[in-house]
């Protein structure tokens, strides 16, 4: 399902899950050069001297994979989405490995209506990043700002 | 300062500033290309219609520098860092736009010796980076898994 537009439609409680990413070991490889150089972001064999059994990705990698699903599912043409002011109880779960593939499910937790900003407020958000064998591997706890319908 | 190599060698209060990232407006957009292409990311146009103001970087961008920075300024032979279950707190404060230059301070807010696993432990940290204003413009505070020194 597209992620709602506008504050009002968002339900707290409801869910809606989305997203398909496929995990490349090139692209592991690339962002770990460029943001996350640590051995085991970098190379198997170090991979296989850690708790996480092999080459995984940079869990910023993670995040940003998670985003991008999330912006693919925002509706095209009218969003309320303003950013976000921050992220609680981020938990990578299980090592993202190559040939994963990603999907996500988020939960709308709760919404408040901004007191200084009456055309806004702000949506609490769980997202779950799973593999193909169902495994939760990330999750997360957005405070999403969103402007009302008018 | 360098970072402390082992478990043993991280002091609950001490705190040390590191790294220099230049912001440029190439990377901004390249990132947001390729995980975050929500309009404010990849226009000044589309920026300035928001409360950043204009164009300014993926919040996952901005913690993928800091990430940078925190790997550049670990020990080079020797590290204990066994990577991290997740981040308490994430909060983006104020806009990274192009041209800014970051910095980090981290502070070592607590440590816990692992029962299950007597050869680590858990370093409870606060990250902050800032700009070239000295004004805070991210934090989080990472759980991070370290090795004791024998």
């Amino acid at each position: 399902m597209t992620s709602p537009a506008f504050f009002e439609d968002f339900v707290v409680g409801s869910s809606y899950e989305f997203g398909e990413y496929h995990v490349s070991r090139e692209e592991i490889l690339q962002f770990a050069a460029m943001y996350d150089p640590q051995p085991f972001h970098l190379s198997d064999e170090e991979g296989k001297k850690t708790l996480f059994g092999g080459l995984c990705a940079s869990g910023w990698h993670t995040c940003s994979m998670a985003m991008r699903m999330i912006v693919d599912n925002m509706p095209k043409e009218n969003t309320g989405t303003l950013g976000s002011p921050g992220i609680d109880e981020l938990r990578w779960i299980k090592p993202v490995l190559p040939g994963d593939i990603l999907r996500m499910k988020t939960t709308i937790l709760d919404k408040i209506e901004s007191r200084s900003r009456p055309g806004m407020g702000s949506i609490f958000m769980l997202n779950e990043m799973f593999n193909r064998k169902d495994e939760l591997v990330m999750s997360n706890k957005p405070i999403v700002m969103c402007r009302k319908r008018n």
